[in-house]
C-alpha cells in the first residue's frame, strides 16, 4: 500500500521552509504519497495559546540563530524576512486555489513564495505580492487576485485548518505519516525512518 | 584542545532522561570534556514565561507520545511518572553537593535518578527518595538529607540555575558546545556533528 505523508506547514514558518527544501526527495526515496497543505499557525495559536516562536525570552535569539545554522548545513540561502511574523493568508488561499486545477502547479507555486520571503526577503502577505510570485511561473496575476477573494477559496483554507487541528496539527512543519505525527524540522529524519521502517 | 560540552538538564525533564542514556558516549566518542549541569526548569520558566510542555494542549498529548517513541527507538525504558511536573530541588542539590566531592559519583547518582523516576516510575521529589536512591549506589543517607538543607549546596544549585539562564539556556535537555547551543534531544545530531566538524 502507497504510504501516505501529509506535510503541514505555514508560508510564515521558516522552519517550514527549511522543511520544504527536502521533503519532496524524502518522500519520493520511499515511494509515499506527499501532500503539502498550507495552514495558518496563527488560527492555530488562538486554539493552543502558544505564541511565535521568535517572540519568545531567550527561545527566539536561539531560534533565529539555530535556523541559520540548520539552512547552512542544508547550503539553503536563508534571510529572515523584515516583517515577521507576517500574514499568510493571501498565499494560502493562492495554494488551495491553484491546487484545484493544477496539484503540480500549486507545489511550484508554494516552492516559489517560499524561496522569495526566505530565499530573497521579499514579502508576500499582499495579494499583489502573492499574485507577482505566481506570474513569475506563468500564471495570469489578475487571476490569482480575483481568487484571493472568492469565498469558495477561503471557505476552503477555512477547512484546511480546521481539519489540521483536528488531526492534531499545533506547528509547522508538522508531518502525519500514515496516522502517525512528526512535530518539527529537526523530526524529518524520524519521518523518514519511519517510512523506511513502517513504525517501531 | 579539548572541546567543552555542557549538558543542562532538568531532573524532571524526560527528554533529559533520554538524553542522559547517550550523552556520554557521545561525548566520548570525540573525546570531549563533558559536564552534566541539573537545572531548575520551573526557574528558568518564570524568566522565559514558557510553561510544561505536556500542559499545552495538543502539543501536551503529542510530547507524551513522541518521548515513548524516541524511548521506543532508543531501547530505553520509559514510564511517564504519576505525578509531573514535580519538583527536581532535592535531586539537583544532591547532585551538586557530592559533586563538590566526587564528580564520576554524582553522575552516577544522576543517571540513578533519572532511572529511578522515569524507568521505574518512583518519586524523587522528597529527600527521603533521592537519599533513598542515593543509599542504593553505597552513599549515606543521612548525611544526603542533611546535605539538602545546608545553605551553602542551596546556594550552589541557585548560581547554577542563575549561570544557565545567562548563558541562554531556556529548555531541557540544552547543550552548550565551546559556546554553541543546541536545544532538545533531536538536537544531539548536531550536537555530535559540531563535535566532529568544528562547525559550520
Amino acid at each position: 500500500m502507497t504510504k501516505q505523508v501529509d506535510f503541514y506547514f505555514d508560508f510564515s514558518s521558516p522552519y517550514g521552509y527549511l522543511a520544504a527544501q527536502t521533503v519532496d526527495d524524502l518522500a519520493e526515496r520511499h515511494g509515499a504519497d506527499l501532500r503539502w497543505r498550507p495552514i495558518l499557525l496563527g488560527a492555530v495559536f488562538k486554539k493552543t495559546g502558544a505564541a511565535p516562536l521568535v517572540d519568545l525570552p531567550l527561545k527566539g535569539d536561539y531560534a533565529r540563530r539555530d535556523m541559520a545554522r540548520c539552512a547552512r548545513r542544508l547550503g539553503v540561502t536563508f534571510t529572515f524576512p523584515e516583517t515577521f511574523p507576517f500574514s499568510s493568508v493571501a498565499a494560502s488561499r493562492a495554494f488551495y486555489w491553484l491546487h484545484e486545477r493544477d496539484p503540480a502547479q500549486a507545489r511550484a507555486l508554494a516552492k516559489a513564495l517560499y524561496h522569495a520571503v526566505f530565499g530573497e526577503g521579499r514579502s508576500i502577505e499582499a495579494p499583489e505580492e502573492v499574485a507577482a510570485v505566481a506570474g513569475e511561473l506563468g500564471l495570469d496575476p489578475s487571476s490569482v487576485k480575483a481568487a484571493l477573494e472568492d469565498p469558495e477559496v477561503k471557505a476552503r483554507l477555512r477547512q484546511e485548518v480546521e481539519a489540521a487541528v483536528a488531526a492534531g496539527v499545533f506547528g509547522s512543519p508538522f508531518f502525519i505519516v500514515d496516522g502517525e505525527p512528526f512535530w518539527g524540522h529537526d523530526r524529518m529524519d524520524e519521518v523518514e525512518r519511519w517510512l523506511r521502517t513502517g513504525g517501531w
